[in-house]
C-alpha cells in the first residue's frame, strides 16, 4: 500500500460521489444533511464518502457536535492540479499537430477547388 | 463499482510507480525493459501497472510483437487537469487572504517600529 499524500489524494478522487461532494463544497461549507440531499444515498454511506475525503485532507469538519460543517481544504487540490499540469506541453503539442494537419487539409482542399475542371 | 473515464484515470494516478511511469513517457515512448530498469521490480510487477494505465487510456502499446514500445496518451490527463483546474480559484482566493494577512501584519509592525519609545 503507497500512502504518499498524492496517491491518497487521488484515490479520494477516483469516484463521482466524492467529487461532486467536493463541487458542492466549493461553493460553501454546509452540513451532512444538506450534502447528503442530491444524492440517493443513505446516510452512513455519504458519511463514508466524507471520511475518505477527510482522512485525504480535502475536506474538515467543524467541530460543534449538533451542527459539524464540511469545509473544502483546497491545498490537495491544488497538489493534483499542479501534478497534472506538468503534462499540459503534452496535450497542447498534440493540438498544435492536429491543427497543423487540418490547416494543411483546408490549403489542399482549397487549391482542388480553384483547379479549373476540364469539360 | 464505478467506471467513469476521470475516476478510473484518478485510481490509475493514484500510484507513486505509475505516476514515475508516466513522467519518464512523457520525454518520449520506451520498450517495457527500458522502463523497468530504474524501478527495483519484477517484470511481472511493472506489466501489472502498465496495464492499469493501459485500461485507463493513459498509454498505448506498440504492435511488434518484439518491441512493443509504450506510448503516453495524454487525453485522460488532460481530462484530470482540467478538472482539477476547476477549483484554482479556490486556492487562489486563499492566498489572497493569507498575502492580505501578511501585508496586514507588516503594516503594523512598521506602525509599532515608527512608535518613538518612551525612555
Amino acid at each position: 500500500m503507497t500512502t504518499d499524500q498524492l496517491s491518497t489524494t487521488f484515490a479520494a478522487l477516483a469516484d463521482p460521489t466524492r467529487r461532486a461532494i467536493i463541487a458542492r463544497l466549493a461553493t460553501g461549507e454546509c452540513s451532512v444533511t444538506e450534502l447528503a440531499a442530491p444524492f440517493e444515498m443513505s446516510m452512513p454511506a455519504v458519511s463514508k464518502h466524507l471520511r475518505v475525503l477527510e482522512q485525504a485532507g480535502l475536506i474538515t469538519r467543524g467541530r460543534d457536535a449538533q451542527y459539524r460543517p464540511c469545509r473544502l481544504e483546497p491545498a490537495p487540490l491544488k497538489e493534483a492540479a499542479e501534478w497534472a499540469d506538468r503534462y499540459r506541453a503534452l496535450w497542447a503539442a498534440r493540438l498544435d499537430r492536429l491543427e497543423t494537419y487540418l490547416q494543411d487539409m483546408k490549403a489542399k482542399e482549397k487549391s482542388h477547388a480553384r483547379k479549373p475542371r476540364r469539360k
